[in-house]
Formats: structure tokens, C-alpha cells, sequence
């Protein structure tokens, strides 16, 4: 078994306009020390596969096609082997 | 100036139900093998200030009041120092 920590997060050309709004928010309450805010998501992931070449494999294929859209957003993962 | 990578995560009791409906759905795709999936939100964030210790208190107050909800959400975070 595999567990994927995954991030998904918005290319470095894309406005966030989510981190924009957060920063906004940020300043007004006082912390004006904050300069920069990005989102993105963040997701944990269980695979029962016996490799890690089968779980990179599948994550890829998970990534591009359901959680991430490769037009505007790039994705990365790390994988650890869990206990069964 | 100093980077922090954060993220924010559903505490292990409390129920994902974004998740569990992000493995259904990877399930009638075909992914069999993803066991659980848990969602959490990831932010990038630029603070200018010069000590990490000053970063520090600013982040944990931010992720406390703002970004998080400590009843039921942890977070936690990396910091790096970043050129001026």
C-alpha cells in the first residue's frame, strides 16, 4: 500500500484570484506583512498496489485526468509505503 | 522575507465527505485500488518579516483565526527564508 500526499496548485502565469482575495482579507485584519497568497489543493491518497512504479502510474493518470486541469494547474506527489 | 507552504487538514475523527465522494467517483472510473482520500487545502504565503520566530506568531494566529477552524481542522507548515 501507498500513500500519495498530492498538491495541486495553479501554474505560476495563472492569476489566483482566491489567494488575491485571502491577502485582501489578510491586510484588513492586519497583517500587513503578508505579500503573496496562492491556493491550492491539497489531497492524501490510500492505493492498494504492490509497486511503486503501479502507484506513480496511477496517480499520474488520476492527476492529469480528475484532479487537476493541465491547462491552467500543475500537480506533484509524494509517495510513501504504508503497512497493509 | 520568508515562504511558508501550509496545510490545512480535516482533524482524523471528523468525516471527508468531499473526499469519500472524490473516491466514488475515482471508483466508477476505474481506480479500484484508492482506498481513502482526505482533502485539505494547501496555501503558499509570502511574509515580510525578518525572523522566523516573527513568522512564526504571525502564522500561527493567521492559520488559527483565518484559515483554519480549530474545532474541527489542523494545520501545520513549512517555513523558508527567501531572498528580499
Amino acid at each position: 500500500m501507498w500513500k500519495a500526499e498530492i498538491h495541486v496548485t495553479l501554474k505560476d502565469a495563472v492569476l489566483d484570484p482566491q489567494g488575491k482575495a485571502v491577502r485582501s482579507v489578510l491586510g484588513s485584519l492586519g497583517y500587513s506583512a503578508v505579500e503573496k497568497v496562492r491556493i491550492g489543493k491539497y489531497l492524501e491518497m490510500v492505493l492498494n498496489v504492490d509497486s511503486r512504479a503501479e502507484a506513480e502510474r496511477q496517480l499520474d493518470e488520476i492527476c492529469h485526468r480528475v484532479l487537476a486541469n493541465p491547462v491552467i494547474e500543475q500537480y506533484d506527489y509524494q509517495l510513501v509505503e504504508v503497512p497493509r
